[in-house]
């Protein structure tokens, strides 16, 4: 009785999988905030290189993943897809539980994945600097790799909140060879603007994007670089749905349920997009994929469809997603990475077609479930995928009711090792929980542009 | 060209390998401080179910793991064996260099080896609770996963400076269902005693040791549990270096220089006992085995080889080792996993045998290698196996002079996530450098039992 099921590097997919080749309507046009209309190329090439921006809008199925890029990759990947036996015991439940454990990257996270290709896809165009915003650090870590591996310099603005909360994660970019300050900072008219009307301001990813923008655009050696959201980040996720859709081919099995959390939306999009291909094909009609976000920062379950700005300082083009407003700053959730008041087009475009759904959830009963996850398979999560365990369970518990033998696919996109001072708070029962913030909401969407 | 070597779990080994079966000279006996005579299993029995006990002194060459052992390996083992591709590079070196990774662990290191095999055999003969020490907390936190597994509640004693210093540790323990308290702690006669003689005493492992000790022996529900040293913990181990050769014979290598890192020695011995015995055979008889270890704690290049206790309160048999006396305490080195005035018995009888050898190093040089590895290979080293690393860099420098392509394989035992304030110290130039404290080994050594 195998535990895991592992792909051998030659098994390891050697291009990303584009749902825009196979969407039944084609995503929404990102636009530009001054003219309304959609954003071409040029628009976008002071932020990003040409190849990322091809990728953004490419209707290609397949696109190559550069060996230079497998080269890194194969460090840590394929990464195990594993049985949760354990909880599955624990849970006396009938329903067959796998995890795609992405925690044994450098980062111990997935997104090494995009900021790999990224950093790549610079060096390719003699980009020499690149300025990027973290949230709880995970993205400013893997992007340091990235670069570090191809030789450009990173500049990381790093959510206040975080950065003092985890400063680890700075060590850990400075490891690696990047800056990392505080945002907002005084470094940008963007983080000063904040800091003026706020001088005690704990930041939000909205903040700090604006100022890793404003840094790119006003030097001619910089670009730009976002871990989540985008179209080409989720594309280069994809390897890790792709992985584990040949692991479980391997042992003849095929998910009922998709489970991950969502904060921009990468990690788990990189996980479900290529089986989304098999709902939209018709060859699993009845696949449920369900999307987990904080109840404090509930963007897919409680905001509207619309076209807003992906960051506080209102620099970047209009996206339509769903959106708590580009001014929103959430609660301070231990979940840094899913406190984003956006969300994933190709996500929001997905739900909007009814081909996933989403779910919120409270802090507490996620770190209940992270613990019953640690207390059985081994592994402590992030409290980022602890959202989606805790979902996991509640499935697994209507199996054992309903007595179904379902399959379910956990998105576990990284450990916990940064983040136990989170834990220590549950442990000793300080954790406090976060109401969905109904007032600061409306606040934010009132400030919504007008299209 | 492949970056890892992988095994699949049917190729995971099913027997761990014991050295006692082959060595050209029996180790010499433990002694019991009492009488001066060979302690026999009667005398453990308070300390180690007796499974353990017949391990430590068994003479079968392999050991079979049992099911429920391999059962929780399973869900991290076989670990990876990486090409270290970019060091090389790095390096300019034609040296091959192949790296033995336990990170991938839910502890993060090689520890719940043998923690899930003792909380097993505890387990099995009924016992309730466990007490052990933690250095820098990896053998506390993967006692914690190991007791958590089988239903076992665990008390550590943890080093007071690393308690402090690592508070994550101490959390990893609690989310696992440990208690952890920091040693000297008020709770032992051993701890009130130092407590009496140096209330700010930051600890050791020797004192950490004893008062494990003394909660073992005073209750009856209560085993001790010893995370290296002894034969029974090297002997576990020894799933790292079977895994090991099996990676390096499926690409037909087979290495020069096995280089490791050692405290206690249970890491790195278990990475190269199954080498060793290839070396006593005569098949690989130029194999070079370097042992590394701090200059603020050179057990087995600047100790004596001599009868000494395992611990500061003399609870323990009497042990023949390299040692720098039991009330020696060393420097604070961040290599806390490698501050232990004593060595694996077995580690002392092979280098006295002439097997392996060993050398110390000073810390900055260790995170400056610790640094190139990061910026080179992307895994972040803990300092322990930094150590390693220095070493491995050095050597492969000089095969750049000699031009041989020499295949050297290192023991990289853990990733330095918990370490990072470490390396915050180090990158910003506040690192200090201990001396070795001649004075003090010499006062300790004057201590040692008079045999």
């Amino acid at each position: 009785m195998e535990t895991k099921v592992i792909l051998t590097e030659k098994e390891m997919p050697t291009s990303w999988y584009n749902i825009q080749a196979d969407l039944p309507e084609p995503l929404p046009p990102v636009l530009h905030p001054g003219t309304g209309q959609p954003v071409g190329p040029a628009d976008l090439a002071p932020l990003f290189p040409m190849e990322l921006i091809k990728q953004e809008v490419s209707q290609e199925r397949y696109i190559e993943i550069p060996e230079e890029v497998q080269e890194i990759y194969r460090i840590w990947r394929p990464t195990p897809l594993v049985r949760a036996y354990r909880l599955e015991k624990a849970l006396d439940t009938p329903a067959r539980i796998y995890y795609k454990y992405e925690g044994v990257s450098p980062a111990g996270s997935h997104k090494p994945n995009t900021a790999v290709a990224q950093a790549y896809y610079n060096m390719k165009e003699g980009v020499k600097r690149i300025a990027t915003e973290t949230g709880a650090g995970q993205w400013g870590s893997a992007l340091s790799m990235g670069c570090m591996f191809f030789g450009i310099e990173l500049k990381v603005y790093m959510v206040k909140i975080s950065y003092q909360q985890k400063p680890y994660r700075r060590v850990m970019m400075e490891t690696w060879g990047a800056k990392c300050v505080p945002s907002p900072s005084p470094d940008t008219k963007a983080g000063r603007d904040v800091l003026a009307r706020d001088p005690d301001c704990t930041g939000s990813l909205g903040i700090a994007i604006s100022e890793a923008v404003e840094d790119a655009v006003s030097r001619d050696d910089t670009k730009y670089a976002l871990g989540s959201v985008l179209n080409h980040v989720l594309l280069h996720q994809t390897i890790v749905g792709q992985e584990a859709k040949k692991q479980l081919e391997k042992i003849d099995a095929y998910p009922d349920i998709i489970i991950g959390c969502i904060g921009g939306g990468s990690n788990f999009a990189g996980v479900y997009l290529p089986f989304v291909k098999d709902k939209i094909e018709g060859k699993k009609p009845d696949l449920r994929i369900i999307n987990v976000e904080p109840e404090a920062c509930p963007t897919v379950t409680k905001g509207p469809y619309a076209y807003d700005f992906g960051d506080e300082a209102m620099l970047t083009p209009l996206i339509k997603m769903y959106t708590l407003g580009h001014s929103f700053v959430p609660p301070p959730v231990h979940a840094g990475g899913l406190r984003y008041h956006g969300m994933a087009p190709i996500i929001c475009h997905l739900h909007k077609l009814g081909l996933v759904e989403a779910r919120a959830e409270y802090q507490i009963p996620i770190f209940k479930a992270a613990l019953q996850f640690a207390r059985t398979e081994g592994h402590i999560p992030a409290p980022e995928p602890a959202h989606a365990i805790k979902v996991v369970i509640d499935e697994a518990l209507k199996c054992k009711e309903s007595g179904e033998k379902k399959t379910i696919l956990l998105a576990l996109s990284g450990h916990g090792h940064f983040d136990l001072g989170a834990y220590d708070e549950f442990l000793s029962g300080k954790l406090q929980d976060y109401e969905y913030p109904k007032e600061k909401v409306e606040e934010a969407l009132a400030k919504l542009p007008k299209m």
